[in-house]
């Protein structure tokens, strides 16, 4: 496809300093666009770039067009000992998600395991970032979230009343890097659609199919059809019960009231999402539990393969490889992005994003 | 198939009769087997044929074996404020996996949100069961447990390393029936591979390949193969997280730690369980959950449909509906596995299943 012909690198650094000039000339106080800046890179450097960069030109319009409140007053809504609902006032969802999991944490100290939900939140970014942020305490991270558009029928239906409501998994390892899953319900996250759009590319057949029932392969018509759940009805009844988790528990939108931020920059999203933090010293010794992670890990990288099978991977595996990579080499971004974010700059009045020599 | 012809009517009760008679009679305190009866009997009831008496000839091999202890203490061995692990002391996985639901309720209760989970347990029966059981107190369960014998590779392997790792979910509703999601994490659990033997059925192509990666069809040569994960490497994603929750996490077997309960009947199998509990209280009004979650139900059911597709299903609402017309008209059992019953009643020295005349 010659990629690299067409990619412009950039450091993590560079990235975050840019998204922080966009924000904050949005309106955003500057530790708060620091915040979301710095979560948004980092997103870019593990690869997840249908959630990084890519998404500030929605956002900025957004909090523009008051869409999403720039100086929100976060705050705890409902509490126990061992959960909380955090009301984000319709702050960027980033800053939502991440004062959630700060209160999981502590919260988990404490009870051992820890669930705090968010409701006014939106769009947070790739569900990793959250399922990871307890790893360097010691605990477990799983994060539930109502997608930001609804892209899913119910299993047999055509009305689009789910999203690929994701599911993530951060477990702490020892000597190997931390198992993290991250995975929506649907075969293809919405986000990666967005991005194949970008780049030009067709999506693969399975990702989505249309209303006529056929496959869909042009990412420019995805709304002649719909993304298909993992395992056809176990995928529905998961994207189901997140949604209920995320969405309902905490007084969040769900099904129907799920506002399609992708084409309605106004309307209040009402987006939830949910963290559970579970904390190793709870349940005995954190270093024994932490090499037992990496005695499975081994075993699972060391199984005998399929034919024609280079290598076994564990759940975010390739996003660390990714990261060291990026961190060593630049992040690649689509040389066309680049440029609508060189136009926008203008628009915005700030100083366009800075890029390595090439 | 003409199922109708080969099959015995029988009701709950008179199941739940029988297997505690089974149970007293390999040394089960009548308590214990009284509870252990009346949830295969429920297993039977919804329909979920692989977990209930189906199971018992295996139980209670294991039992007069030695490689399940017929008089466990089971006790905690693990506590904080929101979370504890039950040691099982190889009982019956029916019996710790209740005692851990009992605490995880009556934690939540307290702190909003509790995690119980289970080391030195055993074969629990369906998911569902133990999910379920928190909704009549106006709470959610999640549930998440190591099935027990590995018959997943990771993605791209072939080593069986993994087990299908079941998940399930159990909602409360209000007027509508609650959503309870089961699923395991392959395209098939082992037990509906077991219940196809049993009947004598081929397997639909997509459950199973064999070692030279060909479709495997014939349940009798499971043994020559492997279960297919959903979604590819999600499923085996999904099945090596739920493993970590529900086994390393509580010192319980994982990855080639465990023991295939199908061929020994002597190793004890550490079996490794897990249930969450949510209290609704928590979040807010109950009744404003289950009316949202009715909402929802509802217009998930009056989505149009795709062509050919004559019903929307929720999640657990078949086997509702099956509970209802089992409960109404009887359990219909093989007879081939009512006479393997007899005979083994027999052998057991218990007075035989009784049947709803035909």
């Amino acid at each position: 496809m010659g990629k690299d012909n067409k990619s412009v690198l950039v450091t993590a650094e560079q990235l975050a300093d840019f998204i922080d000039r966009a924000l904050q000339a949005s309106g955003l106080p500057s530790a708060d666009a620091a915040c979301v800046a710095a979560l948004m890179a980092r997103a870019d450097l593990q690869g997840s770039d249908g959630h990084g960069v890519i998404r500030l030109p929605q956002y900025v319009k957004r909090i523009r067009a008051g869409g999403i409140n720039p100086r929100p007053d976060i705050r705890v809504a409902e509490e126990r000992p061992g959960m909380a609902v955090v009301d984000g006032d319709n702050g960027m969802g980033h800053l939502v998600m991440s004062r959630a999991v700060e209160l999981a944490i502590e919260k988990a100290a404490a009870t051992g395991v820890a669930w705090v939900g968010t409701r006014a939140s939106n769009h947070a970014g790739p569900a990793s970032l959250y399922a990871s942020m307890p790893i360097a305490r010691d605990m477990i991270g799983l994060y539930f979230a109502v997608g930001s558009a609804n892209h899913l029928p119910p299993w047999g239906g055509i009305d689009m009343l789910l999203s690929t409501n994701p599911i993530a998994v951060g477990i702490p390892a020892g000597a190997e890097p931390p198992v993290v899953l991250d995975m929506a319900t649907t075969v293809a996250a919405y986000g990666k659609v967005k991005a194949k759009a970008k780049r030009g590319e067709q999506m693969p057949e399975g990702w989505m199919i249309g209303f006529d029932g056929r496959p869909l392969l042009d990412p420019n018509r995805a709304h002649e059809g719909f993304l298909l759940p993992i395992g056809g009805y176990k995928g529905y009844g998961l994207a189901l019960v997140v949604g209920l988790l995320a969405g309902t528990l905490q007084g969040a939108a769900m099904g129907r009231d799920v506002v399609d931020f992708n084409k309605d920059h106004v309307t209040l999203t009402n987006t939830g999402q949910a963290i559970l933090v579970l904390d190793l010293k709870a349940f005995g010794d954190p270093a024994a539990f932490k090499e037992a992670v990496d005695r499975l890990v081994r075993d699972i990288r060391g199984s005998r393969r399929l034919p024609g099978v280079d290598r076994i991977w564990l759940p975010g595996e390739q996003s660390h490889e990714r990261r060291k990579a990026y961190a060593r080499e630049g992040i690649p971004l689509p040389a066309e992005i680049v440029a609508e974010l060189r136009e926008l700059a203008g628009q915005w009045g700030v100083d366009p994003l800075q890029v390595q020599p090439s």
